[in-house]
């Protein structure tokens, strides 16, 4: 997979800043539906620091198991133990955000009208929770 | 955790270059077995070469993920993804040691003598496969 | 850990058929609010029919294995396949499980109030997630 | 997946009891080994009981399960939870299975000749592990 650039759903609608506007001028409710769900399940911004914080962390751990890896009798089970660390913090990375994401989304899933939807995105999600 | 800098066995062993010699000198069965071991357990090249590209990517698959959280609309289950990508990109970086260690140092632990302490740390890297 | 015999909190409810009365004679509202989410946060008898249904066909794939290990020839891999199947059988019910309390109580924590209890318990939930 | 009655490589190899003997005759250096391969490769039988013994006590567990969802006010993450604990009992077999083949078979592969093999089948087995 290639790094994300600006494919996320933010970026998105990021590019078509008046999308609410002519979604309703053109009456489409779906199509509102769509830019408002942009625009509101947005990721808690302390999370969101909190997330980039740790993964400069992981940046430098990586950065660290290349430095190993540049010596001739680095042992394998050192460079296992480096990767599950850093399969670690990524873990909490992701449980932090899926934390939020339960909490500001999912939980308001019903009022909002999108339970099926998130639950679907949910259970993909958590598919490949490590 | 942090980034390991010179916390590797190869490393160490490296630290103590004439440890070898020392420990025939001293006649101290163990040493030499241990300085020995750090020698001939190292990680295949080829392996340790793959293992470095596909690492930097998963770097620039991070740093790409960083850039998705400077967007305050970026959506949650986009970052979880994301995050989903660059764990299995790590899976596949262990999965690689993993098969050149078993392949070069686990099979040939009978023939060696030291299949309980081969064993042991396997299991223990095992446990925190994601 | 001992097989569940009416631990669980819906156990514990009927074993307290009068809670909710109770609580609102003595004005106990947490209290209340506790019998009456053990009362209406329960399993979707559908998805309660289909997980026995599938744990009735984990039990004979059990005893499937069991067999399997009274021949002194059984090969290792062959019953570390099965204990895999098993175990993918196990995730499918807790897959369904888990589909059906996002969708049924997560997703209108926060019209209920309870999005802080319920987040923190599918967080935990999920940390063991197989 | 159907539970395993018959389908295991020892029971393949029980019913074609005079193999090693008809592959000598003829001369096929592959059949041999494949009969020799399966008469050599299994399970310890200290691990075999245990495993059994565990895995009966998995069994009664499953039962406890069954009978929680006998309750209609049953909690969704009371089974969640149940369901986890089974998984982690069967990890213990797996774990206790792999152990005894790596000390006992992978580890004596290259003497034995069949690295390739068991390598990938134990990878195979790896990938799967919950």
């Amino acid at each position: 997979m290639t790094p994300p650039t600006s494919g996320s759903r933010a970026a998105k609608a990021a590019q078509a800043p008046n999308a609410r506007e002519v979604a309703y001028e053109s009456g489409s409710g779906v199509a509102a539906g769509l830019a408002e769900h942009s625009a509101c399940l947005r990721l808690d911004s302390e999370v969101r620091a909190d997330s980039a914080r740790r993964l400069r962390s992981v940046r430098g751990h990586v950065e660290g198991v290349l430095r190993m890896l540049e010596d001739p009798n680095v042992y394998c089970v050192d460079v296992l133990k480096q990767v599950s660390a850093v399969q670690g913090a990524l873990r909490k990375v992701s449980d932090g955000v899926l934390r939020a994401h339960v909490r500001d989304h999912v939980a308001t899933a019903a009022a909002r009208g999108d339970t099926e939807h998130l639950v679907d995105e949910l259970m993909e999600a958590l598919k490949y929770k490590a």
